[in-house]
């Protein structure tokens, strides 16, 4: 009588088993997929809106000295483009790519850092020239100096990477302790170097808004003033999309293959 | 001749195993009371520089109804007060509080956010009155909306956590796994509020900066300019402490304390 109670219980037990497990891989690759399309879905159209903006409200880009307003436009964008876009989507391809080589994943993250990088170098001088044209100082706002501050850890952060990450591949063995140690710190400030390019989007933002509309204007809140407050709403999207990520060590390559990145 | 050798190298060993430890930990204490010296001086720093500025260059606080600015002042030092230095040491001390009880720890960090809150709240109603008063519309800025997003996060994060981990400790075993599961969230959105704050204060103040200044003489740098953006830096560096004490593992109670934690 036991035997069969056995027998009749264990087939149930084991399709349960199954099923609860099933239905944990099946969430975890619904909230995978759902946190990369709604990223996908941000980090591309914070740029877009960018763009959409500077062509419907401030004439378009151009680098001629006649009207200098559409050289200062291509800093907005390019800033957006190297500090949210690109550098977002750098940080996304290399805590969701489970699938690929991690050495592979390790090149992916430094091309989209690759394509920021000129975004920033030409965002910078845009306005540079811009303040020089129009005789305006230059490093004087909390922006600029937060937008310094940023761009110097970038840098950094590229040239310590691609070095040791990369480079040090060459001796692989020799440097495998020195690149595990690394990880951490550049992990860490790399996400530093992410918020303050966040930081620095949005007081750009604020100034771009006082400057352009007035303060009088910005307070009756016209349709210019909802697009620049849209662009900074989805760049702080953005941000909570991304440190939820960070966050997650679902997300995280397991330990074992984490061991292998370091040898590769 | 082997047993000679082995009785004189065996101490060497042993001393410099030890040495090496030795080293090692107080490498660990230094790095530890360096973080926590330069937390606690620049927390309290960015309260006293913006409390100098208010009373040095704009006439102190009030909350009666001849001088309006005087109420707007409360605004940015309670906003700074509340968002930046008592919820700062509340993260502190929740991650490098390693000697104490857990609960203790947990209710110095409840403790602390307990006194951010009334500091966000009548900091906002300044701001609220102030508007009022002078006929200026509410919430049209990026500042506000960002600011309006940290203060919703901060009430949620403050009513889920005071619930799950004070309140539900009455039925301390049956809610132990639910309490464990929500450590992650809590944490992961407490950083998300503390980053959003931080946003909100520097928009904050590039928007102060235009309106008091104005953008000719903000341009010029004048000394209270150069107040304002080192009010900006500072909070930049505590974002960057914070972000160092909460990336690193080091500074963070080991698994068996959580455990016990999550019994606590």
């Amino acid at each position: 009588m036991r035997q069969r109670y056995q027998l009749k219980q264990r087939p149930q037990r084991s399709r349960s088993y199954e099923s609860d497990e099933h239905e944990r891989g099946a969430c975890e690759w619904c909230e995978y997929a759902l946190v990369i399309t709604l990223a996908t879905i941000l980090l591309i159209g914070v740029s877009a809106l960018t763009i959409f903006w500077t062509f419907f409200y401030r004439e378009g880009y151009g680098w001629a000295d006649d009207i200098p307003e559409k050289q200062f436009n291509l800093h907005p964008t390019l800033m957006v483009a190297g500090f949210i876009t690109f550098s977002g989507f750098s940080v996304l391809l290399y805590r969701i790519c489970r699938c690929f080589r991690r050495i592979y994943v390790k090149l992916l993250h430094a091309i989209f850092h690759a394509l920021a990088f000129p975004c920033i170098v030409i965002g910078f001088l845009a306005v540079l020239d811009f303040h020089n044209k129009k005789g305006i100082n230059n490093f004087y706002s909390l922006h600029s100096w937060v937008g310094f501050v940023a761009m110097g850890l970038f840098g950094l952060q590229y040239a310590v990477g691609f070095f040791s990450f990369l480079l040090l591949l060459i001796c692989n063995k020799g440097t495998a302790n020195f690149r595990a140690s690394l990880v951490p710190i550049h992990a860490a400030f790399g996400i530093l170097t992410f918020v303050l390019g966040v930081c620095a989007c949005l007081t750009g933002l604020t100034e771009k808004a006082l400057f352009t509309l007035g303060a009088e204007r910005y307070s009756g809140l016209p349709d210019e003033g909802v697009i620049i407050n849209a662009i900074g709403v989805a760049i702080i999207a953005i941000l909570a999309v991304v440190m939820y990520i960070v966050s997650r060590d679902k997300f995280k390559a397991d330990s074992r293959e984490m061991r292998a990145s370091v040898d590769l």
